[in-house]
């Protein structure tokens, strides 16, 4: 299994509503994450995309990015999400798909030494969701944007504590 | 049945995903919506709730509460989440439910001549999500903060445009 068939897996198996949103992981280059969802599962009153589910297909797409960034550079963290802000800006009427950036293409250097020296760091995520089949380089407009902050906390440093 | 336990039945079936979520609507009475779920479903890789199952049932009263709303007042409109924030506070340990007030206890008679003059009109709601037993008047702290603007259009108007 791939690194992101078996992160996929353990997304399924740790947080189940993953499995009702029926979220798939399609894309890890190390800085961009897509993250699929059929709409069938996901449909509101009107047949279109519930905002709930938009919004958790983005920030499983944010969250599973600082996971797979933390774990490339070889860092054990705990990730939890501390806020978000979704704007909606075109209904969901087909499959969808978010991708989640890393800012500059990589860890921020700050966010690193904040995470080495305290054990802690934080990180600012934009995410974007479109229409269609999933790709790391959408050409369309997105129809929703999410934002949000994660704090990392070291396990290591945590249980040196 | 009861308008509330009818208006539970209508969103399982006409949003599926509020059934994997567990969603118990618990209360209404003209000015607060109270909607539940329970942890085991919504629990995240650390054993509490994911953040995308609390911003669900929360985004679920604001909308609730909005369609409840206007069927008391014997409008008939179309109802969507335009954007939406959420703050955590604090981790979702236990059971939980979402609460949705009128803002001053009732539809804001703004939004009522907007609705009527212009076929539609925004509310802006506010849900505090709380741990345990759900109730209308919590003594504890929220957990959550979350804060959505809704565009309701009225479905006649908008026939005979």
């Amino acid at each position: 299994m791939t690194q992101l068939a078996l992160f996929e897996k353990r997304i399924h198996e740790d947080i189940p509503l993953t499995r009702a949103l029926g979220v798939r992981l399609n894309h890890w280059d190390g800085r961009v994450l897509v993250v699929s969802a059929p709409l069938a599962p996901n449909q509101n009153h009107q047949g279109t995309g519930f905002g709930g589910s938009v919004y958790s297909v983005a920030v499983t797409a944010a969250w599973g990015l600082t996971e797979l960034a933390l774990a490339d550079l070889g860092l054990k963290g705990s990730v939890v999400v501390q806020n978000g802000t979704i704007d909606y800006r075109e209904p969901v009427t087909t499959d969808f798909y978010a991708l989640c950036r890393l800012p500059g293409d990589e860890i921020p250097e700050r966010f690193r030494k904040s995470l080495a020296r305290h054990g802690k760091g934080r990180l600012d995520l934009n995410v974007t969701v479109y229409l269609g089949e999933p790709t790391p380089e959408p050409t369309a407009d997105p129809v929703a944007l999410f934002h949000g902050r994660f704090v990392v906390r070291d396990v290591h440093s945590r249980l040196s504590l």
